[in-house]
C-alpha cells in the first residue's frame, strides 16, 4: 500500500509515524481511540482522487480528516485503511466580494477564514466551539451561535467539489443562489460525515459585517425562566442575532476557565444585529418581554472588547469543562426540538441529571431548539459510563417522541448510530441505498453514520 | 388496469373522461400535449401507496400531477399510463402556531394556504406567479418575490410524507429546525419533479405577518440602471423584502391587464419589511443609492389596497402576456446568476431578443439574480418557434458560462433536460444513479428531469 501511495504523493505526504498515528486515532470525546495504518496529506483535488481510486481498486478503508474536533468518534479509523488529513490544502482561493461568495479550499479553518474576510468587512457565519475546518464542518452540517439568524453549513455552502469513492470528481452546485435543475446534491453531500466522497474545494455565502451590534447577557432566577424567555422572543418575530443559554454551572465554569466575574445564575447570552434604529427597538421590545419572564438583569456589553470576551468565553464553554476534569472525557447531547418543546425538554434534562447524580451543566444554541448537556465522565468507573449512555438515551427518546432529532450539529459519527432506525424509520433504507449506489465497495469511513446493518 | 385501480379507489376517484385526460395532458407553455391512460384521485397516503405498488408491479408509468401551471413539459404524461391527480388531498391538516410551522396536504394552494394563516396574523412566503400547489412547488423547489429575504421551497420544507416508487412511505425530515441526522433527504426530494416519490404531506415554515410593511416603484431611465441599482442594494445588505424587475414592455402589459396607470419605463417593484424605525433606515438609505442610478422616481404604496394591487399586477404579469397574445403560447426562459454577473445578464438578453426580432419582455426576481424572458409564441410559426429556442439556447449558455444555472425556479421537467450534462458534468451521473436506485423501473414521472440516456 504505501510503495503505491508514492506514486501519488512525496514520501513527506505520507505517513506511519506511530504519533502522527495516533493523533489521528481519536477525537475530543469519551469513544474508544483506534488508529490508522497510514496518514496522507494531499495536496490538490488531482491526488484525492488518485488515492481513492486506488483504494475502490483495493477495498481499503478511507478516512477523511479535517481538525478531529467531531464528539462522536467521526473520524476513528475503526477498520484501519488510510486517513486523509486535509490540512496541507489549506488555501482561500477566491474572495467574490461583489457575490458575497468566497471558494476555499476544506483545511482553512474558521478563524483562519474570518480573519481574511475581516479586511475586506466581512464574515462567514458558522461558529462551532472549536476551530474546526470548514471541510468537516460542511461534513458534519456544523452550525453555532449565529445559526438562529444565518443557519446551518448546509444553508450557507453554495457549491462543493467532491471526489466520490471512485475517483470521479463532481460539483454540487453552481454559483446561483437558488436553482431548480437536477437533484440538490449538496443537500446530502452537505452532513454525510465523509461516507459518500471527499470534499476537495467548497464555496461558500458571507456576509457584510452588520452596521451595528449589541451584545447582552440577561440573567435568569431559574433555566425555566431563561429558556421561556427564549421562546417568546423568537415567536414575537425578533430577528436576534445569537441566543445562548448558559446555566448556573456553566457559568461557573466560564468564570473560572476565562476568568470573567459573570454572576452564577441562568444566564442568556445575546447579540442583535441591523442598522441603529432598527436594532434600538429590537432591544427594548426584548428588554419587555424578557420583563414578563421574571429577569433579573440585563447587562450590555457595549465596547467591542468586553463583547468579544463574552463571546470567547462561550465558545470556550466546552474547553472549561475539558481542563476542569483533567483525565475525564467529554460526552455531550445533542438534541433539537421544535421550539414549543424546549421549555419541556431542558427542564426534563435538569431531574435526569439530578435524578443519576451525574456532575453536568446545560448550554446551547436555544435559539434554534438545540442544546447541550456536557458531562465530563471518568472512564474507568463503569458506573458512571452506564449512567451517561442511560442518560443520553433519556434524552434522545424525549426528543424523538416530540419530533426532534438526535443531533442537531454534531453528527451522526459512530455514536448516535444506534438512534437512526427510531428517527429515520424506512427512510434509513434510502440513505443506505444511496451510499451503496455512490460507494459500492464501502470504503468511505465505513460504519459510520447509517447503522449499516452489516455492522 | 382500471378494474385493478377499482380495488384501490371509488369509482368516483378514477376518470378515463376525454375532457379530464385532456385537461391532464398540457401545462401553461407550449409544449406539446399528450394524454395519460387514466386521471386517479386518492385522498389520503395508503390510497398512493396502493397506486404505486400496483403501478411498479405492472410498469406503469405515473405522473403526479398538482395545479399544472409548471412551464416545462413537467407533467405531459409522454409515455401515458396513470395520472396521479392530488386535488382531493386538500386539508390544512394542523397550524402548529408557536412552532411557526404548519401541515397540510399537497394539494392545498398557495392561496388556500395564506387565507388559512392570515387569521393567525402568519403567513407563508414562497409566492409563484401562479396559484400552484404546495406539492407542486415542493416538487419544482418553486420560489418567487419573497424568496429574496425568505427563500425557496426548500428552505421552507421543514419535512415531507413521500411515498416511494415501491409504495413505500417515509418522512424526508424532522421537526426540529435543524438537524445533523443522516443524510438530508428533504434537500433531494424539494425539487425532484415526481421523479423519486409522490408527496403526500408537508410540514412547513410559517412566519408572522411583518409588524410594518412598505411597497414602492422605483422606475429607472434604462433596465441597465435598473438592475445596477438592485445590485447596489443586497449589496448594501439592506435585508429588502422583494425586489421585483418589469421592463418597459412588461409595465404595458401590467397597465393593459390590471387597468393600473404605471409609467411605462423599466421599475422595480419593491417591499421592505420590517420594524418601524428599521424600515425607515432601510427606506432612506435605498433611495439614496437608488438616486446615484438615475433613478427617474420613486412612488410609496401606502395604504393596503395599493399595496395588493402592486403586488397583484405583478402576480398577474405572465398571465397579462397570455391574455394580450391569444392563441399564442408562452416560453419563460428561467436563469440565475451570481448577482455580479446580473446586470451584464440582462443587457446582453435584451440585445439577444432584438437581434432575433422577438417580442419578448423581461422580468424577475433579480434579487435572486433569476430573471425571465417572456417569449409568446405562434406554435405555427415554425421560424418563431426556431428562434425561440435559440434565443433559449443563447440565455442560457450565457448564464452556464458564468457559474449560474439554467432554472432558478421553473425546473427542468422535459424542456430543460438538454442542458443537464453541461450544467451538473460528471454530478449527472450521480442524480441518475439516485434515481435508478430509488425507482429501478422508471415509473415516476419518467424521461423528466435527468436527460436520461436512453430517452
Ligand atoms: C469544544 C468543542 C466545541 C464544539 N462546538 C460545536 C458547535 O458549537 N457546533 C457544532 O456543530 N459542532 C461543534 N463541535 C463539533 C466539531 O467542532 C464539529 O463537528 C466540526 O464540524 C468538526 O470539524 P473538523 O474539521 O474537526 O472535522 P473532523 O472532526 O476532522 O471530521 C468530522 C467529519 O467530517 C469528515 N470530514 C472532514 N473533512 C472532510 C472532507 N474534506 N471531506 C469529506 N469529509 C470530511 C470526517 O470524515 C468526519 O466524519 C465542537 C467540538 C468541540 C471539541
Ligand atoms: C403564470 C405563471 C407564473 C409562474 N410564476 C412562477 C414563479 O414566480 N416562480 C416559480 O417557481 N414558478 C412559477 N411558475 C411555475 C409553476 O407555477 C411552478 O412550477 C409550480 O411550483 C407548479 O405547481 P403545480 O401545483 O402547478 O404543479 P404541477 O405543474 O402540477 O407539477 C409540477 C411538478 O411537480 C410534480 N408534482 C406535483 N405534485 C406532486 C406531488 N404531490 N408529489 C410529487 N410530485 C408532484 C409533477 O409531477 C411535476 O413534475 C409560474 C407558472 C405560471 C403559469
Amino acid at each position: 500500500m504505501i510503495s503505491e501511495l508514492r506514486n501519488i504523493l512525496n514520501d513527506s505526504q505520507i505517513s506511519t509515524n506511530e504519533t502522527i498515528l495516533d493523533l489521528h486515532s481519536k477525537d475530543e470525546s469519551y469513544h474508544i481511540p483506534s488508529k490508522p495504518d497510514v496518514v496522507v496529506y494531499p495536496e490538490t483535488s488531482e491526488q484525492v482522487s488518485a488515492i481513492l481510486k486506488f483504494a475502490n481498486e483495493h477495498k481499503v478503508p478511507v478516512q477523511p480528516f479535517g481538525m478531529g474536533t467531531s464528539l462522536e468518534g467521526h473520524i476513528i479509523p475503526y477498520d484501519r485503511g488510510i486517513t486523509i488529513d486535509f490540512s496541507l490544502m489549506n488555501k482561500i482561493i477566491e474572495i467574490k466580494e461583489k457575490d458575497f461568495l468566497v471558494k476555499i479550499e476544506p483545511g482553512v479553518t474558521r478563524t483562519q477564514l474570518n480573519k481574511e474576510l475581516s479586511k475586506y468587512g466581512l464574515f462567514f457565519p458558522v461558529d462551532p466551539g472549536a476551530d474546526a475546518t470548514l471541510g468537516g464542518m460542511a461534513a458534519t452540517n456544523a452550525s453555532g451561535t449565529l445559526s438562529v439568524k444565518y443557519g446551518t453549513m448546509r444553508d450557507n455552502v453554495r457549491d462543493m467539489e467532491v471526489v466520490l469513492a471512485d475517483g470521479t470528481t463532481i460539483h454540487t452546485g453552481t454559483l446561483a443562489a437558488k436553482s431548480s435543475s437536477g437533484y440538490h446534491l449538496n443537500g446530502i453531500f452537505v452532513g454525510s460525515e465523509g461516507t459518500l466522497g471527499c470534499i476537495t474545494e467548497l464555496t461558500l455565502k458571507i456576509f457584510g459585517i452588520p452596521e451595528f451590534m449589541s451584545a447582552a447577557r440577561a440573567t435568569f432566577k431559574t433555566i425555566d425562566d431563561a429558556v421561556e424567555a427564549v421562546v417568546a422572543v423568537l415567536q414575537a418575530g425578533i430577528p436576534i442575532g445569537r441566543i445562548e443559554i448558559v446555566d448556573e454551572t456553566s457559568v461557573k465554569q466560564v468564570n473560572h476557565f476565562s476568568e470573567s466575574t459573570y454572576e452564577e445564575v441562568p444566564t442568556l447570552f445575546l447579540e442583535f444585529h441591523g442598522n441603529e434604529a432598527g436594532l434600538k427597538q429590537d432591544v427594548a421590545f426584548t428588554k419587555d418581554i424578557f420583563e414578563d419572564f421574571n429577569c433579573l438583569d440585563i447587562q450590555f456589553e457595549t465596547d467591542t472588547a468586553a463583547r468579544n470576551q463574552l463571546w470567547d468565553a462561550r465558545h470556550n464553554l466546552a474547553y472549561a469543562y475539558i481542563h476542569s476534569y483533567p483525565g475525564r472525557k467529554m460526552m455531550v447531547t445533542d438534541v433539537c426540538l421544535p421550539i414549543s418543546e424546549l421549555a419541556g425538554a431542558i427542564h426534563h434534562a435538569r431531574v435526569v441529571i439530578d435524578q443519576l447524580g451525574l456532575p453536568g451543566g446545560i448550554t446551547g444554541h436555544v435559539g434554534d431548539g438545540n442544546y447541550h448537556i456536557i458531562l465530563m465522565i471518568d472512564m474507568n468507573d463503569p458506573e458512571e459510563i452506564q449512567k451517561s449512555k442511560e442518560l443520553n438515551e433519556q434524552i434522545v427518546e424525549y426528543a424523538l417522541a416530540r419530533g426532534g432529532t438526535c443531533t442537531g450539529e454534531h453528527g451522526v459519527g459512530f455514536g448516535k448510530q444506534k438512534y437512526q432506525e427510531k428517527e429515520h424509520g424506512e427512510a434509513l433504507e434510502v440513505m443506505r441505498k444511496i451510499k451503496q449506489v455512490l460507494d459500492p465497495n464501502a470504503i468511505l469511513n465505513p460504519n459510520k453514520l447509517l447503522n449499516d446493518k452489516n455492522s
